[in-house]
Parts: C-alpha cells; structure tokens; sequence
C-alpha cells in the first residue's frame, strides 16, 4: 500500500494532512542553483546522490543545472531512475549478488551505468554477469579513503584491481572512488580540510600509478555536501557526489552555518495533546522523523524544543511563556534528511504558503 | 513504488533478495499460542497492538487465537485493518484534525472503532465529526500514568473528561486507557512491576471514582510485552494491548531471557565487502533495521558484532579466528521490532529453511 498523498495542489500549507515531507521549492531551487554555479566556477563534474532525494522529478531537475548523471546505491534505486530516463548512473557501491548483477546487466542496456569493486572476488562475479548478458558493464575501483566500511585499504590493491577489471573483456574500468563518508560530518571545518587533503593525495597516488602501468584512469569521484569545496580544489577528483545539499538538514546546518545552502526539507506536524503545562505531543516520532543523527529542530518556533521522539510520539518541551494548543502545525526540521526521505511516499511541495506540487518519493524504501 | 518481493513461496530461505524482513513462522505461532494461552488462563482479553505488525493477516490469525480485536496508532492503520475484515480497532492516541475524524467516522460504519482524548478540546473535535457523520464514536479517557507524554495527570480531570463524554448524544464514553510505555522498557523487572502497581492503583482510583459519580466503565486497557502479567494480575484491567510479542526484539530479550517468547522476526543481510581483516560490511544500515534501541544483534554466528550502522551499510567486527566472506548471509536481530518492520513492504515466512509465504506489511508507512 502507497500512503494517500497528503495535499494536492492549490491547497493551503496549513491544509496539508501531517505527518507530511514538505519541500520549500524556492529553498530548493536555490540549492541546486547555487551547486550549479559552484560546479561550473571550479570546472569539475556534478553527479549528485540520489540517496538523499530518491526522485527522478529532482535528478532531472539537477540534469537541466549541468548534472552529468546521478549516484546511487541501491539497484533497486538504479532502476527507479533508469526506468525514469536518467541516461547516467554510478552505483557507488558493492553489489555482489548474482541477481542483482543480473539486473545491473539488463539496465546497461537502457542507461550508461557503472558500478563499485573493492575486491577481485566481486570483479569476478561482475564479469560473470556481464559475460551471461552479452555486455559490458564498467566497473570502479573503491578505496577506503578514511571511512573504515568497505573499499580496499592500500594503492598497491586499488592498482592490482584497476589491472585486473582493465584486462577483462567484459568489463571497462571506470576510475576510481573515493568517498570519505566521515568526513562529511566532522564539525570543523579545518579537520573536514586536512581529512579531504589526505583523500586526495590517496587518490592521486593511485592515479599517477596507473598512469606509470599504462591504465588511464577516466574518473575520480567522490566529496560530500561536507567536504566538497576540497575535493574540487584539490585536482585530481574529476566528479563530486554531493547530495545532501539539496535539502540540508539539522546536522550539516551546524557544520555550515553559513546560508549557503538554505533548509529545504521539513516534516509538517501538528500538536495531538498539549494536556501538561510546558509539554505538547505533535503526531510525529521517529517512525516519521529519522533521530540517527539527533533530534529534529522545531523552525521559527522560538522556545519549543523537541525533547525525545518515541515511534509515533514527538514530546515538544515548551519554555517560560511559550504555549502550543492543540491542532497547532510546526516544520520540524530533520536531524539527518536521507533517511527521513526515505519514510515517505510523498514529497509536498510549497511556495510562499501554497502547496504548488506533490510528487512520489519515487525509490522510497528500494534497499535491495 | 512498492518494493518488488524479495521472495517467492517455494524458495529456499539462501535464495532471497536481501535485506528483506523474515519471520520464522514457527516461532510466530510459538509466541501466538502462548499468549493466547496467557490470556485465557489469567482471564483477560488481549487487544494486541497492531503498530508492531502492520498486518491484517496476523491480526486475523491473533483473532483465530481469541483476540477481541486490534489497537493501531494511526487512522490510516485503522483503515487497512478495517478495509482487510478487522471487526474491532481502537486507536489508542489523540486524533485531533478534522479530516482525519472524518475518516473515523466513516470507518464507524464498517467496524467498531474507539479513540482516545486527552482534554475537553479534543472531545469537542470529535463530538463535532461525529455530529457531522451523524454516527456516535466512542471514545476512551487517556490517562498518563508515568510515560510524561499524553493523557489526562490526575484521576479528577480524568473522572471530569469521562463526564463530558458520557453526557454527550454523539459519543460514547468507552473506558480508560493506562499504557505505560516507558515501563516496558525498564531492565528490572522488580522495577516494572513497581511502576504497573502503581498505574493500576491510578487506573482503579478512576474506575472507583467513576462508579461514585453513577458513570460504569466499560474497559481498563493498557500493557505491552514488558509488563502484561502485572497489568493481568491487577484485577482492574479488561484488556491487553502488548503487540512486539508476536516478534521479540534485542531490546526486549534483554528483558525478557527467558525463552517465554523466541525471536520470530529478522533482517536477512548479505556480506558486500570483507576488504580488510576482521572487518566485514552487510548491505543493510539504519534505513533498512532500526537502530532507535540499539544496534542489531548477529544471530547464531558467535564472534561476529554488528558495531555500527550508517544509512545502507552495516559495519561487522570479527573476532580472532572469525572470518566472513563476500556473499555470505547473516539473519540479524532488530534492537528494535516497531520501526524495522515498518521499513518494509513485505513480510518473508520461513519454515525450515523455506520460503513459506510472502505477505505485504500492509499498513507500512501509515502515518497519518
């Protein structure tokens, strides 16, 4: 079951049913704007992951400012955006099952697509699934940059990789990945800095040595809403992976103060019990409300702090002089907005008050 | 979009699409019997709670068990358990906007159906939704018992709300909900019985009260999986609304060690990457299992740790001498059953090492 969509076009914000995923499309539109004009200044590729916004409506959005495809990292997330016309997708990721592979394989033929490898085990089993297909399918090499998840940890095994999926007929080598997930959210910037630094003088070496063995090295990808200023300053990345920027959330707000980027996202909800002075319930917890990355901020609603989220129960402690009466609305804004995303079917779109659009969160839950 | 099955019937359990959310349905029946059993011993009728399940079709094999109907959070829970054939819903939360009372009221025509409030203002809403259905509801008075979060705080405005309910031609004055959520939760279970004592003696000081001032009181309903015996033993409540023991969690085994209830609900994952020694990294994160109550547990493979969780990766520790390899599957155990199960689109039943049956989580993402 799809969740009814919670407004419909012309309606008042205020007439929105909540729990509801709203979009401030100016803060949005200004978002992938700014990007843009970021991307086109430093002369470095755009390839924003769509595991943030899991829409095709946003990647072609972001096609039309400059973007030269889209990250995933989900097959069933590749889908999504193939079936819906996006001509270029990197899973940036490891896929090792056989029937994912397949899948992988049958997309190749309606989208350029490319794929992770961190190991010689799983360049087999994609050479397997290209040669089962009659295709070819082109395969990256991720290195463990800093993050300690997967990727291989030395140049050496990045190098021996690279030989190995170059001289296969079935496969193309793609570059390199090099994504710093922790990175993103350290909360100063001179240690986000010196972490980039040391990425992209991991990277570099990797390139400079498969030039030295005769491979060209056709990409290096990477960088996130937190660090991506360094990976495009650093010249050796030739694509940044940023996604997040497009709605930003509470936790990058604190690393970027600065309204370089404006809070797109909010959750919509309305106050369900208000019976205890200093204390309200709005109808959402955190089965509507990602808390993994910390509670949500309450936007433009001085005194009111969401304490503590319980699954479907949000409780708002409210200071001195401050009162929430019951049917009352808020926008909370989310802690990490990726997996918020990800609860809903819906996107509500709003201008100035109006909701002016309402689209599917397209690849919602498309974890396989 | 919903998420294709990652299953058929027939399949071998190493087959499925991973991550996908399996219930050993051995074990399920295990925990349906069993308190099924319970209840008819202790002479209680169980209204077990439908957020955990989502399900309409273990809700009809709970009602094959006895149940005398389902407790849901949410309208449109209450509305795939009404559509699927549930003949008795109450929703044990405040519903305060219009729109949504208009749809309790016209579910008041295919099943009986109760809310909850909390103050006058929220009876006032729905005494008017009923008036404009022309229907009666029926509604019970919340009472806060230790949770801080809605419900009535003193026996006085309970017995007053009550009052106003009964005197009212469009309603129904239904009983009183006790749920102590923050109770199930506590580690002690000297500790869990204190805090139920003391929410049942509230519980009958209202009944008490009520009885004096000529109002009957038709229901006392509360409990959950961590504390039902003592709300069973109390003599004042009619019914329980435990749900998460259909499934068990990492969180409530550790409460509960006893093998009383088994683990029937888990997350089938798969190794994506095994780069580097003793490390290993599964294709399920936090927006695949829920890690609101503590990260997931590895099930049945000693020595191997799930130590952190981003959005779609799992990190593993393994122990000396233990290794994974890519491709190997892993049955992890939630932290917390409620919010993982609400991930998904589809339930896998396995018996045996069998794909039983494949059934959708039909009231996923219901939220509003």
């Amino acid at each position: 079951m799809l969740q009814n969509p919670p407004a419909e076009p012309g309606m008042a914000e205020e007439e929105v049913d909540t729990p509801a995923l709203l979009v401030d499309l100016d803060a949005l539109e200004h978002n992938l704007d700014r990007m843009a004009a970021f991307c086109t200044k430093a002369g470095i590729r755009l390839r924003p992951h769509a595991k943030t916004h899991k829409s095709p409506v946003i990647a072609h959005w972001q096609a039309r400012r400059g973007a030269v495809g889209q990250c995933v990292q989900k097959v069933g997330e590749a889908e999504i955006l193939a079936w819906a016309g996006v001509p270029d997708i990197l899973i940036t990721n490891e896929i090792v099952s056989p029937r994912k592979l397949a899948r992988v394989a049958a997309l190749s033929r309606m989208t350029n697509i490319a794929l992770c490898a961190d190991d010689a085990g799983v360049v087999d089993l994609i050479e397997a699934a290209a040669e089962a297909a009659s295709c070819r399918l082109t395969v990256l090499v991720e290195m463990d940059v800093g993050t300690n998840r997967a990727g291989v940890g030395s140049a050496a095994s990045a190098v021996a990789l690279a030989q190995r999926i170059a001289g296969s007929r079935a496969l193309v080598f793609g570059g390199v990945q090099a994504y710093h997930g922790g990175a993103q959210h350290l909360r100063d910037g001179d240690a986000r800095r010196a972490a980039i630094h040391d990425v992209a003088e991991a990277a570099r070496g990797v390139v400079d040595d498969l030039r030295a063995k005769g491979i060209a090295c056709p990409a290096v990808t990477g960088a996130g809403t937190g660090t991506f200023e360094w990976e495009a300053a650093s010249g050796v990345f030739t694509e940044l992976q940023a996604g997040s920027y497009v709605f930003m959330d509470a936790d990058y707000g604190r690393n970027r103060p600065a309204p370089e980027f404006r809070q797109s996202l909010f959750v919509a909800a309305t106050v369900m019990s208000a019976a205890r002075g200093g204390v309200a319930v709005v109808d959402c917890g955190h089965k509507g409300i990602a808390i993994d990355s910390g509670l949500p901020l309450v936007h433009e609603r001085p005194g009111v702090t969401y304490a503590s989220a319980s699954d479907e129960h949000g409780q708002l402690v409210c200071a001195d002089g401050t009162q929430l009466s019951i049917g009352e609305r808020l926008r909370l804004v989310p802690g990490h907005c990726d997996p918020t995303v990800d609860r809903y079917d819906w996107y509500v779109g709003v201008r100035a008050g109006w909701v002016e659009t309402v689209w599917p969160v397209a690849a919602r839950g498309m974890m396989a």
